[in-house]
């Protein structure tokens, strides 16, 4: 019973009209291809092929989940057609370097290409979408015969890929890896142990599977900095890449999960299956780290998903479905109740889905120029730079995103009253599947400390001063002593992000120093810190958009509407969403004795 | 994988130390057998059969879910059974009239019993749950005919009870109900329609079912005034109460729903059916009001419920689970790693499920006296002041703690990390079984419609007032200028107590003053405005608390750490959860216009 419409409006709208991408392409002869015509034509195709071939499947996958039998995983019915017709329509090969089949658009459109795919379907898209970590991976450590076997497959699709990091007794303390890997004569290496919640670790799409690997050599030093990559497919391949005989990678199981049912999560035994180094001995870790971003931005965008989807039908039901009157008088005397949507409160729920998903879909896009930009810039400098923005912006994304998602889900579910809890409308899929997303890829903790640890407190501040530095820089070019037209309706958004902006700093400053004295300052500061950024950042985006909007209004006389509701919708996000900042102001500046004091076993009298 | 033992510490602390429960059972002679000795041994026995009977067959019930068959419900494994050592233990009977079979022992007695196996497992507790609204219907509006024929057995448990509203049209809105009633020559009824969303309506539990079901009779007003009440037994019945051929009501499916699967969810085709009118004609909606309170307490209890069993189970995990080392130095050096619980966003964590879960259980118990009082007043006056403190109450009470008991469900399974996602560990479980109960009974957009609408400016104030005054009197008792000996310990709390007092009233009057001018007022404030209510409501209980705590600490030797741990408690709640109210005060008052302004054709452009 789920609808779903590619959002190409919005897209192009961000595209076009808040941050100009075809120039930024054009700074790039690499993407000399990507004309505003061809960008079209791929929005539009794959649009095409999201809301025909992965939503009719995506309720459906729910349902029958994937069956696991005697190492065997069958995805549900459908998904192998549809894997085949992406695999066929050159979708996997999208963004990917020419130089190994890839059609070499940039990175920004293969983002496109996946948010819509996994608002259609998350599950099925988990399956090529985990391949990318691989071929991140092979692109960026391996030799060039590792390019040569693996990097081609993967690209076309003919082989999907994994990435096995976590072990039952560890999955962030990556420290605690156990899976050993011994060298052989030959300069392979053996690769024995257990690893779990792999996705797409084991299924019937492809005949091949390449599992990534982290493990440890012998006398390897202890913790993070004795782990190593691994490459080890699931079916032994010779030198010209034909498939030999199965490698010892074992599916043992796969998870019963709350959501994702359609995705399969393998528990992978490893018995001595042969694999080889890729990157340096003991850099597995670093190797990792070098595209962690990329995959937690790609985690993100699975807030967004589930934001868009929940709310494209939740606006549906709530114009059908009829109950109760307007209090301010009927709206539809004609009928026997009003739709619900004349219910303020509706609404709120409505608009709050809204602002979360074109809020989010802009951070996201912003954030995946700078995703080209490291791939493509050729100066060392200049690369470290955006490399660096996009460290600082990644746990921002990746949690507040995710939890904004859940509240999304959550709305949309609401809004269908009873019906919400029921499987048939797929309400309560879109809550069950994108839980998932605040755990994986670093949970919300983990990107709370990324974010006040490491990416504020360890570089002093540095770059979230180079990103409030361009808010306020985009505050003073729109402000009223500018030569902004808009100038005077923008007055509205710049003065409480100007205002937001220099309580960002100011908090920052203090916890900081509060940090000094007691490190349990940033655990207990941390993820109230990350929602209050997230706040000011996304409302940093809602300006912009914004003052596209007024821009396209003042010379364009197509989708005047359009520009209207952006605008009204960031009015509902200043007045309604970006004041929830005055709470997480105040909680996680509170002491981190009100966590701490309590002794743990003093937690509990039963 | 879930464990739970009743928390009959924090349960006994409330019960003597903080809400005089043996005083108040004394000012009723019928209460007289309510001694320490005899609540004491009820709470251990009903522990017992939760823990023993009811929490085993919880996830079991969840993954085998009721099955259906050609009219015929069939609950998961060990349901029966359990059921009827809870009828053979006379559990049913517990807070039941004496005349009736019932023990004549307190309703706040039935809802500890009722929070037990609520915790235990929600599913099944449905079915005898659901049966305590078809007695108190026949109860209060029955003839004496009707209460000897459906009482008793319902008393016993030999029977269970529905309550029949919802229908595919209508839910909320039940003056959308369709069902009809015809007047047979007998004086019984014809029932024919279609019911749905009806909990417990089918089951294989007991050999009758005894259907409460709102319908119209020919020629009755339109919309709310003109539906009637009946009662519509599935097996027929003869004077003697032998169960006689079937009654025309047939099951036509059960719901396949996100929670709270061992419960049955039925459509109910009523063709025909004989039913008898109880209460009087076209005042069905109005006989349901009377003990709409108690019911929505009773939900209320849900969010309490899966609150103390997440943080049960994960704080187990977070003691177990070892990932990383302190931010302050390694606490477990023997170990590999410390355990989760010294990292201070988990410590957040389970703090606040633990605010949670005993600060609703105060909320909980409080009113639980009220409904004590309305059963038991014999003066009109005093009845009718009762049954408005608890008007006023119920809807925070059941929005605000079934919210929080999703937020701590969520808490609890994010403390799991990846694992939370998995079934096995049964904490994806509580989420999902919790989520229905911000739908039923009322959504949180109806209660807080209820709240602000009816309960507070329908009757300009009166009954916030009422509140308010028993807070400040509370404050003034406990204050720096009173007698209270532990007055320098409490001012960390009962200074910001009275400040959000203060707020509250103001914020109220300015509320209802833009309401004046404005309908939508309402509807656009009413969610934030009953969630902002709800955390100045909490911080009233964890005061009264710590009040109590004190006293405890100066004259008792025994428990000292229990007093002390809620003392802490109280601290956490009051500077990280109280803040709350910051930004739901400021998005509260946010004019109406930022959700209804958009034309709801401009809210997509797809």
């Amino acid at each position: 019973m789920l609808s779903y419409k590619a959002p190409i409006t919005d897209m192009k709208f961000l595209f076009e009209d808040v941050f100009n991408y075809y120039d930024h392409y054009k700074q790039y002869p690499e993407f000399e291809e990507a004309t505003p015509d061809l960008v079209d034509a791929i929005f539009q195709e794959c649009a095409k092929f999201c809301e025909n071939e992965l939503l009719p499947i995506n309720q459906s996958g729910d349902k029958e989940g994937c069956t696991f039998d005697n190492g065997k995983v069958t995805t549900p019915t459908g998904f192998k057609e549809a894997y085949q017709k992406y695999v066929d329509g050159g979708w996997q090969s999208l963004s990917h370097p020419v130089e190994h089949g890839g059609q070499g658009l940039p990175a920004s459109l293969g983002m496109v290409k996946s948010e819509m795919m996994g608002t259609a379907n998350w599950s099925w898209a988990m399956y090529p979408g985990l391949s990318h970590g691989a071929m991140d991976t092979v692109q960026l450590h391996g030799t060039e015969e590792q390019k040569q076997l693996y990097l081609t497959k993967l690209t076309e699709g003919t082989w999907t890929g994994t990435m096995c990091l976590t072990e039952p007794q560890c999955g962030t303390d990556l420290g605690q890896v156990k899976t050993k890997a011994e060298l052989n004569d030959d300069g392979t290496f053996s690769i024995s142990g257990t690893k779990i919640f792999i996705s797409a670790g084991e299924h019937d799409l492809t005949e091949n599977i390449v599992h990534i690997v982290l493990a440890r050599l012998p006398n390897a030093p202890k913790g993070t900095r004795g782990i190593s990559l691994f490459i080890v497919p699931k079916m032994q391949v010779d030198e010209q890449g034909n498939i030999g005989e199965s490698n010892n990678v074992v599916c043992g199981s796969i998870e019963d999960k709350m959501g994702i049912k359609g995705s399969a999560t393998a528990v992978l035994n490893f018995d001595g299956a042969k694999g080889v180094l890729i990157g340096k001995e003991n850099k597995g870790l670093e190797c990792m780290f070098t595209f962690m971003n990329t995959a937690r931005v790609g985690t993100a965008l699975q807030g967004i998903c589930a934001a868009e989807l929940a709310y494209q039908n939740s606006l549906i039901y709530a114009k059908e479905r009829l109950s109760m009157r307007s209090l301010t008088g009927a709206k539809k005397p004609e009928l026997v109740a009003d739709p619900i949507i004349v219910h303020p409160d509706v609404r709120k729920m409505l608009m709050t889905q809204k602002a979360i998903t074109e809020g989010g879909r802009a951070m996201i896009y912003y954030t995946a120029k700078i995703v080209d930009d490291i791939q493509m810039l050729k100066d060392d400098k200049e690369r470290r730079k955006a490399d660096n923005r996009l460290g600082f912006i990644t746990p921002i994304l990746k949690a507040f995103l995710t939890e904004l998602g859940s509240e999304s889900a959550n709305h949309g579910l609401q809004i269908f009253g009873g019906h919400g809890f029921i499987k048939e409308w797929g309400m309560e899929q879109i809550v069950r599947d994108t839980r998932i997303a605040t755990l994986y890829e670093g949970t919300t903790g983990i990107q709370a400390l990324d974010l006040l640890g490491r990416k504020i407190l360890l570089n002093r501040g540095k770059y979230l001063k180079h990103f409030t530095m361009e808010i306020l820089s985009f505050c003073k070019d729109k402000s009223m002593i500018s030569s902004n037209p808009h100038k005077r309706q923008m007055n509205q958004f710049i003065w409480p992000l100007s205002k937001a902006v220099a309580g960002w700093q100011k908090n920052t400053l203090s916890l900081s120093l509060k940090a000094k004295k007691n490190r349990d300052v940033v655990g207990s500061a941390s993820v109230d810190y990350l929602m209050y950024s997230g706040y000011i950042v996304m409302a940093y985006f809602w300006a912009q958009m914004a003052q596209a909007a007024y821009e396209k209004l003042a010379t364009d006389v197509e989708n005047r509407d359009f520009y209207r509701a952006k605008i009204k919708t960031a009015e509902f996000y200043f007045q309604r969403m970006l004041p929830r900042t005055k709470s997480l102001a105040t909680t996680m500046m509170a002491d981190p004795k009100t966590l701490m004091q309590l002794d743990e076993e003093l937690l509990s009298f039963l």
